[in-house]
């Protein structure tokens, strides 16, 4: 594919500074860009590397200065360059049609374009929107919903009745509507309660590799539009996960916790039932999250504390020997004076 | 479905205060429970919601009373609730017979009323058990034996030589049988050891979606009698479960460690390798267990610590700083002193 | 199989200490080891265990004597018991031939001697090397290579454009190339990069059951030549892992980090994005690292220190409450000091 700089600056209401009619036939990072092809500097800090790059045209933030380069001024170069990225890369390969092998129960919905691979299983009542994408080795329980322009990765296991919005991407592995872990005592052993649940993903949600979301116990757990979760995650019951939220690799989020609005949860971040996270928290990786957090926090420790506190009281840790070595001392000195003067 | 109270009051060994002959035909959380339905209370100190939930029916504590609601007494109420939602409970739907895409090697032997969805593998020598379901996608290794009653959930991997009991359940995308980590070195790189055990689940168990239960190097891994353990859980080669205890979500326990009955290891702890656990031991969330625990221990943090010392001392680390300025502004004050009347 | 003393001794460069002729007829440990089989200690304190053994000979460490057992002496006795190991054990199944159900494209290349399982979809333009093992539910994206004598497990998920070197084992449900987590923030939502890069893992690498490669943002993520990696490890996009490195159970290693040679990461550690480890580190279970570690350092916790300074400070943290007293107590002492003698 081939565009113009001024088609490419409009796609992202950018301003050219240069020849607006060059030829851009690709896009790479700084470092391996190629002539032909556009790149990105994502603030002004960078901007002596424009001298360097090979790249025929670089996007900037506005302003931007160079004798050399072909410029591509806009607000957010990084997600101008996303936006550009996403034009010129080849889609990868999706099944196209229904593949013959696929098992599909022949009272589910499907809507126009819809593509399933090879020993695909689509459960009774289930409905698949248009240009649904799911790919090979997928399972659909009896009863799910599937909206618009949602693509499923191969292997993914999808049990009876869950609903999943437009757009959604599920990747390999991903497990939704897994019985929550719920037991009562029973003399020596475990009694199950019944996991009659079930579980939302609104438009938008992106869910990582082998990551897994429990079915509610009784209603549902709930990922909200536009959340976006990393791999190998755990979601259990009954969890409410508010929009846009990020809940970065191996982060796992107790039964009945609610977690905000734009909060992002940090890599291995564990977070205990029934917590309420308030909006736009951050709470850093491996942090332990006893306690409910007031909104727009940024917490880290396990337990939580003020990332400040945290930054502050880590680097004394190491430093606890001499700290109570310290105090031995005074301890003696106290003693010595004492005992000259009484106490 | 329709039970009279009186009928469920004799399924739990309850009794009835009120109308015994009332109808219930459903089952709900104290909030959105409608007439016709039964709900419960935990407690006695919940006994004021009686007034304002629409249930026709209670589950509450004996001696619980209320001049307006029908009472069905019981030692555990959430016990007797979970055995009631699990008769009311519509089934999740399960294959029917042997779907015909299943690959079933002609060596295999299968009980009565087993079934088995679509793209299943069974292999040579595997002997299933009356009234199994196994789901759509599953694979099952040559010589592996699955007991009566147990669910197998769709994508679930079980390797060659696994033996697993009666009534256990396996969720989608579980691991049973894969290869130890175990390796020797050997000049620059790694000599693989094989591993040659098996593992061995008994009856009763229940393992979450996406855990991984290794095979032993010798010998085996064993899950013993009614354990239960939830979504993405490690469990390395030659470790034993002992029976009735609990792994909580991302535990990992490392090779030949050894767990007690009716332990509770919370979410995301970590057993070092060649640990013991004692029975009845409770770890609290992301502790990090490095050295062996002694019956009814409960403990904390990474390292371990009794938990009443990690609730005591965690709440010190984010003061370390204000105990560091102490610490020198006593220095300085002694020092003075010091100076005035001599060491 | 049997094998003599003698031919043993020769496979491992080992001298026999005893009767070279008698039969071996199977390998166990020592405990368990019975008449005809052979067993080995790892070092000289333990051989005084060659006394209880039933085992007809024991690989030892040169120079142990017995007056009773034959024995093998070697170097590395537990390197020489592995490799006997192998030659005794019964290698676990594998397919035979292409199954009939396999959905093969016909742009695929196969080598000879391809083993593939029921229901695996092997995409178009695949490359698939000599005597590879393939097992049932696996899917192989498009453009995606597989190298000699490598063996992948039921249910793995490779997406496109994936390269894998010889003798690679990915273990149940693996997924390679699934998309790196990158969003750049759009008003209120995340406008996700596109991820365009891909993975390369090169030759005699092991992966656990269900571990997770993320795909390059631009560019490849990749694990070097002999890299193992256990179970439930999430490795993110444009991560690099360097040569013979260890990654135990449920690591995660966030984007564009950089692993040198021969590291260790155990279990549940976490590495923050863009940190760069040195070769020969080793990073104790559930540390945090979020600087970068040069090479040849020992560290330990959240955030990493020296493992000498972790070991001393963390015996101190169950004592800070007792720090907090004493200090409390020394403040009281030197004011009364100060009243009597001013300050």
């Amino acid at each position: 594919m081939k565009k113009t700089l001024r088609e490419l600056a409009e796609l992202v209401n950018g301003q050219v500074e240069g020849d607006p009619s060059i030829q851009i036939e690709g896009v790479a990072p700084l470092e391996s860009a190629q002539p032909g092809e556009i790149t990105y500097i994502k603030s002004r800090k960078y901007r002596h590397l424009l001298e360097t790059t090979k790249a025929s045209a670089v996007i900037t933030p506005v302003q931007v200065e160079s004798a050399q380069k072909n410029l591509l001024w806009t607000e957010n170069p990084q997600l101008a360059f996303a936006k550009i990225l996403s034009l010129y890369h080849h889609k990868p390969s999706r099944p196209t049609g229904i593949h013959e092998t696929a098992c599909i129960n022949s009272n589910a919905s499907l809507g126009s374009e819809v593509s399933i691979g090879p020993f695909t299983v689509v459960g009774e009542n289930v409905s698949i929107g248009d240009r649904v994408a799911i790919h090979a080795g997928v399972f659909i329980g009896d009863n799910s919903t599937l909206g618009e322009d949602t693509v499923i990765h191969a292997n993914v296991s999808i049990y009876d009745g869950v609903t999943i919005g437009k757009r959604v991407i599920l990747h390999s592995g991903v497990v939704v509507g897994s019985d929550g872990f719920g037991y009562v005592r029973d003399g020596d052993g475990h009694f199950k309660i019944p996991q009659v649940g079930g579980v939302t993903i609104e438009d938008d949600v992106e869910i990582g590799a082998n990551s897994t979301i429990d079915r509610g116990t009784m209603g549902q757990t709930v990922i909200r539009r536009g959340v976006k979760i990393d791999n190998l995650v755990q979601v259990a019951h009954n969890v409410v996960i508010g929009e846009n939220s990020v809940i970065v690799a191996q982060v796992g989020i107790a039964g009945s916790s609610r977690i905000g609005r734009n909060v992002i949860l940090a890599g291995q971040v564990g977070v205990a039932d029934h917590i309420e996270i308030g909006d736009k928290v951050i709470v850093g990786a491996q942090a332990g999250v006893g306690k409910n957090i007031a909104p727009n926090q940024i917490l880290q420790g396990s337990p939580t504390m003020p990332q400040r506190d945290f930054l502050r009281s880590s680097v004394l840790i190491p430093r606890l020997p001499q700290i109570k070595r310290t105090l031995e001392e005074l301890v003696k000195r106290i003693e010595a004076l004492e005992s000259k003067i009484g106490k």
